[in-house]
């Protein structure tokens, strides 16, 4: 089965990453850009990747959605700190049979796009994997690499499945899951607070992790995350935190992709992993002080973008 | 009047400034310092002042208080991470009649001393001034420099007078005040939150105040000291918030003290600077959720010392 034509809204290091697996295994996949729209039209797009390297020399890329083909798939890997931008990037790329496939962070791109474009289209797709730009046009695919794929507004997993075989053919390990929500919860316990704390106190996972009072710190946050998905009706493994700071542990010492941005003074991605986790957890009856304080603090901290 | 002979306990930036203006002036001053003992005995105390140069060639330095004379004055400026040995590194320097002087940051310093050495011996200085080490036996003082002298246990004039009239002969402008604790509580208006967020979030002043989140979060902290100090019974200058969060704006952007600190991983004064007026804010039964946040971030910070 195939999706062709295939649009990527978004080739940063992930849209890029995912996009080049599916056009080397022959999909016809149409990428857009902004910032290395001239650099991947010029040379091509390079992928540094720990299961195989290889390079697109010919990409379709764009730095105009409106002239993009109207596509059977539509990926939306925009970095999640414009979220106002979405629909209007995606607007002329949707088609009557159009599938749109939220591959980003955190909670709440799918609802705009859902609104947008209406609920029965919208999919969502987690990434646990280490991808970086390290160039124009060059990406380096350093670690992990697994998608998993739902629905947004049912518990059907035919169209999911579908969409994580088309990546399997491309050397990416993905699965259909029947409930995204609760995955996407409960990724947010690792990031809301490495992400948050990272971010707001410049600290990576082995300096959150150094003092005991820093250790307790993030696992206070993690259970507010875990009792907020639980007030939600989401329930985690019992020794999920314990899991998460022992792997953790583990990591060499890891900077976020919140603190990088922050360090970068980019716009970080706060509405998505905090901000609206904030809104349905308060919205849900529970206290969450932490999740709370992590919001104010990283509003609190200037940026370029 | 004079108060030889006097021991400077700590002869950091600030002890061995004003420490160094007394000797000049003719006292006879004998100086504590273990990191700088042996470079200041070789090359003596070079101190570049936008009020003047000087160096003291030969220097009465120790780095071990034992070995010093007893005193009349004891100036204690050690860097308030360390309070447990305040009174094992005093101690050996007190006599009968020796006045002790708190030359430190923050509150529960002169309470430390009163404790062991009795109150009524017991004095505060506030500096209001601009002075960092710039190499071995090497401090600049680059803008500012007023004291402020007051007792810790009574509201008496007459010493802390004495002691702030050998400093005005020594080209050091100074004060005695009858309450030393309001004028330690106005200084944390300041020092709470561009000490504490400065460090907790590595955030120099100018970026503090740099969106309308972080100027909030700023004066809300502020106006949490304000309302503490009023329930201990102390009232501010009712456009103090507004003063001050002018007057740093003004400022270049400045990292505070404790910004410094933590960036060169060194012990930073939490506890004088925040946990003590944390401690005296609540036991009055004052809500202070933002400090108590600092407290608990500030401990989350690894440091080496």
């Amino acid at each position: 089965m195939t999706f062709d034509p295939i649009a990527i809204i978004g080739a940063g290091a992930v849209g890029a990453y995912y996009g080049a697996r599916l056009a080397q295994a022959g999909a016809d996949v149409h990428f857009f850009t902004r910032s290395d729209c001239a650099p991947i039209r010029a040379h091509g797009l390079r992928v540094q990747s720990f299961v195989g390297d290889f390079t697109l020399d010919s990409v379709n890329v764009y730095d105009d959605t409106a002239a993009m083909p109207k596509s059977k798939l539509i990926i939306v890997s925009l970095k999640a700190t414009a979220q106002a931008d979405y629909v209007r990037l995606v607007r002329p790329v949707v088609r009557e049979d159009s599938i749109i496939l939220c591959l980003q962070n955190g909670l709440g791109n799918e609802q705009i796009l859902a609104d947008a474009f209406g609920a029965d289209r919208v999919l969502g797709a987690i990434a646990y994997t280490c991808i970086n730009r390290v160039g124009p046009g060059e990406i380096a695919h350093t670690a992990h690499g697994k998608l998993r794929i739902g629905e947004f507004g049912s518990h059907s997993v035919t169209r999911a499945e579908q969409i994580a075989e088309m990546w399997r053919r491309a050397k990416v390990p993905a699965d259909a899951v029947s409930d995204l929500r609760r995955f996407r919860w409960h990724k947010l316990v690792w990031n809301i607070p490495f992400n948050g704390w990272g971010a707001a106190m410049d600290l990576h996972t082995e300096a959150l992790l150094a003092t005991p009072t820093g250790a307790q710190l993030v696992r206070d946050t993690m259970q507010e995350v875990v009792d907020a998905a639980a007030a939600l009706g989401m329930t985690f493994e019992p020794d999920l935190i314990d899991d998460q700071i022992a792997k953790t542990r583990e990591m060499a010492a890891y900077q976020s992709s919140m603190q990088l941005d922050r360090q970068q003074q980019r716009g970080m991605e706060i509405d998505a992993i905090i901000t609206e986790p904030l809104r349905q957890a308060e919205r849900a009856g529970v206290r969450v002080p932490l999740i709370r304080t992590l919001d104010r603090l990283l509003r609190a901290i200037p940026s370029r973008g």
